[in-house]
C-alpha cells in the first residue's frame, strides 16, 4: 500500500475495506446494520482535549457534549437510543465527567451499557469516544442522498446560538452560553421526520458545509437562500452562523408542499445543477472555508 | 457527588449509572441487548502507545491487536461478529495501520461499518477505540458468573506464547514474536463451546487475575492446579506465564464429564469456598500480583 498523506487519504482507504452495505460507503454519519426484524444505527464519535474541547472546559460539560453529538447522529436518522459504550480516558476531575453522564443518560434516555477506561501518559491530551446505538423508527432510514429535484430544503431551528455560546465561554463573559454547552439533539423531531423526508443529516460541522455534503451525496444542487434562515445572532453575523458548527440542528429535503408535525423552517430549494451548493443564486465551487472540517 | 480518587472509584460510578440489564453491571467484558429476536454482544477497547502498545510497534500489528482483543471479548461469549467502528488517532504511518486492519478484517470476517479519526495535539500520544458488534449464538450468553462447585475448569490453549513473543520484539531477538503481535481471537471455539459451558471469558489479563475475577462473580473458589496447565515457555518461567496476560485463550468452567467439540485442557475444578482462586491447595487473598489490571 502506497504512502497516506493525510486523513483524506486515510478515509479514503478505510472506505475501500467498509465494503459491507451496512457501512453506506462511510458518507452518512452512522451505519445502518439490519438485525432480526429492526435496523440498528450505529455512531461512534471522539472528542479530544483542546481540540473539539475548549481548554478548561467543565467535564461536566464534556460528557454532555459526547453524549449529544453522538446522539444528534442518531437524531438524523429518526432512530431512537438504545445503548451507548463510552471509552473514557482518567483525568483530574472525572466525578464531575461522571455527573455530566448521569445527567445525559437521564435527559436523553439513552443506557450505558459498557466501554472501557484508560490511563493516558503523562502530558498527553485526553480523548473521549462514544459509541451511540440505536434502533430504526422507518425505514429506509434516511441518508444523506436521496435529496431530489424540487424538494424544499428545511433546517429545525436557528443558527448562532452556540457560537454566541463559544464566545462567552472563551471570553468569560456574561452572555449565556448554554447553547455551546449543552447542545439538545433533535431526538423527537428526528423521528418524526423520518417518514416524511428525502434526506436528512445534521449540520454539526456548520449548515453550508453539511448541505454541501448533501448536495454532492444526492448530486443535486442544494439552492440556498442566507435570508431565510432564522439566526440566533446579530445581523451583521449571518455569514458566520452559517459556516459555524456546534447547532445540532437537522438539516433535511423534503417533497414540497409537505406538511411536517414539528417546527420547521424552509430555507431553500433543491436544484437540478453540477454544484452541490448554490448561496442566494451564486454557485459555490469549493467546501473550503464552509464550515468546520474535521 | 464526592471526589473521585482514581480508576476504581470511577468504574464504580459508572456501574451506578449502567443500571440497564443489558449492561451486566459492567461486570462481564461485554454487554448483551435483546433486539429484534436477537441478542446483541457489544464491546469497545481502547488501545493506548506507549500504555497498551509497546513504543515502536508496526502500526499493521497494532491495527491487528485492537480488532483481535474486541473480538476475543465476543468469542468468549460464543458470538459470532458482524461489525466493527474505529475511532482512529491520525499518526505517521497510517497506510499500514490500514493494511494490518484489512488484514483482520479479512482474516475474522468482521465488517468495518464505520467510527470517526480524530487529530492528537503535537507530542500526545495515541489512541485506538474500537467497538464490536456480534449476534450472540447460544442464549443465555455465558457470563462469568455461572460457575458452580463441582464444574471442571478449562483453557482453550496454552500459556506463555504471548509472553515469549513480547520479550523477542523488545529486545530485537530470532525468536518468534507472532504470539504476541497477532494474537488469535478464539471465535469458532467460543461458539462451539457456549451452549456447553457454566461460565466462559478470555484471559488477556493473565489466567490467573482472570480466574480470580470468574470465581468473585460467581461465588465460588477456582480451584487450580498450575502444573496441569499446559505451557509454551520453559518450566521455570510457568509462574509468570500464568501471571502475564495477552494470551487471548479461553477460560470457561462445565459441568464435569462434558465432552467438547475441540481441543481443550482441564486445569481444576469448581469448589465451594470463601476465596475466589485457590493455586494448589492454597487459597488465594487478593487479585494484587495476579495479572494485569487495567
Amino acid at each position: 500500500m502506497s504512502a497516506v498523506s493525510g486523513e483524506f487519504d486515510f478515509i479514503a482507504g478505510l472506505r475501500a475495506l467498509a465494503t459491507n452495505p451496512a457501512a453506506r460507503g462511510l458518507n452518512d454519519d452512522v451505519a445502518a446494520l439490519e438485525i432480526g426484524g429492526e435496523t440498528l444505527v450505529l455512531t461512534q464519535d471522539t472528542l479530544v482535549d483542546g481540540v473539539h474541547v475548549l481548554d478548561g472546559s467543565d467535564p461536566t460539560d464534556i460528557a454532555w457534549k459526547l453524549v449529544a453529538a453522538n446522539l444528534s447522529d442518531l437524531a438524523a436518522k429518526g432512530a431512537q437510543p438504545i445503548g451507548m459504550l463510552l471509552s473514557h480516558a482518567m483525568g483530574f476531575d472525572d466525578a464531575r465527567f461522571l455527573s455530566g453522564l448521569k445527567e445525559a443518560i437521564e435527559a436523553f434516555g439513552a443506557p450505558l451499557l459498557g466501554g472501557d477506561t484508560v490511563a493516558m501518559p503523562e502530558g498527553s491530551a485526553r480523548s473521549w469516544t462514544l459509541t451511540a446505538i440505536g434502533r430504526a423508527t422507518h425505514l429506509p432510514v434516511p441518508g444523506r442522498d436521496g435529496a431530489s429535484a424540487g424538494d424544499g430544503i428545511y433546517i429545525t431551528g436557528q443558527l448562532g446560538a452556540a457560537l454566541i455560546g463559544f464566545e462567552a465561554l472563551r471570553d468569560g463573559s456574561d452572555e449565556d452560553s448554554t447553547a455551546y454547552r449543552r447542545p439538545q439533539p433533535r431526538l423527537a423531531e428526528g423521528q418524526a421526520l423520518a417518514p416524511l423526508v428525502s434526506a436528512m443529516m445534521d449540520i454539526s460541522d456548520g449548515l453550508l458545509l453539511d448541505a454541501w455534503r448533501m448536495g454532492s451525496a444526492s448530486g443535486v444542487t442544494m439552492a440556498i437562500d442566507s435570508n431565510s434562515i432564522p439566526i440566533a445572532i446579530p445581523e451583521a453575523r449571518r455569514d458566520e452562523a452559517l459556516r459555524w458548527g456546534d447547532d445540532y440542528e437537522l438539516l433535511f429535503t423534503a417533497p414540497d408542499g409537505t406538511s411536517f408535525p414539528c417546527k420547521v423552517h424552509r430555507i431553500g430549494t433543491v436544484e437540478r445543477g453540477a454544484h452541490a451548493l448554490a448561496l442566494d443564486g451564486e454557485a459555490v465551487h469549493s467546501p473550503d472555508g464552509l464550515g468546520y472540517q474535521h
